[in-house]
């Protein structure tokens, strides 16, 4: 608990960014039939018959690989990071296999929880890109810190 | 493309309920390991240690099964439904081994897009209970289906 990234490390305008890790056909199909299993994502016959007219990736098998990049990406939170939840994911372009993703995150907002003052909010809009550079995905999220002043009592 | 679910079809204030889930340690696990490896969710020792005491599952996790459920409750989009984006995501309890997940959800706002007069936009909640009734998760989310005046040449 003593390790790790405390609410007071982050500051609005922060950024960090990723490696790139390439997505896998087989990987996507495997997500999709656990958790979306559409046509368009599940196999490369009835994806050429859908709307797509090919194989692209569930979005949140996108969200996914987005939130990997983005914990690779920050130094480990305090105790571990606690998710409170997301403002927004936009989807603006489909991911298909072989692209290459990263994610440059950066730090929105910070504040102190209103309801348990050794926490902090902060949050952070990630921007996952492809190899050629366009933004396949936009996500704004929040998650609690602890407060560095709480190990000394602070309540 | 001739079966399955129109924007037509669609309307405000729909409910389906998926059937229940159980989320079992191993899989929570595996699905951290890939994609939010942080110690509440990779293993109990290291969860023991964090702030929550205990294992966890990750809210990517929680969002990915509640996914699943919501494809199950819906006959299936013509063509495929198209993500478009997340408006929220709310994580309000902690997912933990061997819970049992379902979800509500409830179409709660329709709308032709204004920029693709051959598709529509429908907007769901999707609450997804524990297997004591308490809410884990709800999100908003939103996704396009063709319209059913499409096939008579409405463009």
């Amino acid at each position: 608990m003593g390790d790790g990234r405390y609410f007071e490390d982050f500051a609005v305008g922060q950024t960090f960014r990723s490696k790139a890790v390439r997505i896998e056909k087989d990987r996507m199909i495997a997500f999709a039939q656990e958790f979306d299993p559409q046509p368009q994502h599940v196999s490369e016959q009835a994806a050429a018959a859908s709307q797509f007219g090919r194989l692209v990736a569930s979005g949140w098998h996108t969200a996914a690989i987005s939130m990997s990049l983005f914990v690779q990406n920050l130094p480990p939170v305090a105790g571990g990071g606690q998710g409170v939840g997301v403002d927004s994911i936009a989807w603006s372009r489909p991911v298909v296999p072989g692209d290459e993703l990263r994610v440059e995150t950066e730090v929105t907002a910070t504040r102190v929880s209103r309801s348990r003052l050794d926490k902090g909010l902060v949050t952070v809009r990630d921007r996952t890109f492809n190899q050629v550079g366009d933004v396949v995905q936009t996500v704004s999220h929040t998650f609690m810190a602890p407060r560095r002043k709480a190990k000394a009592g602070l309540r």
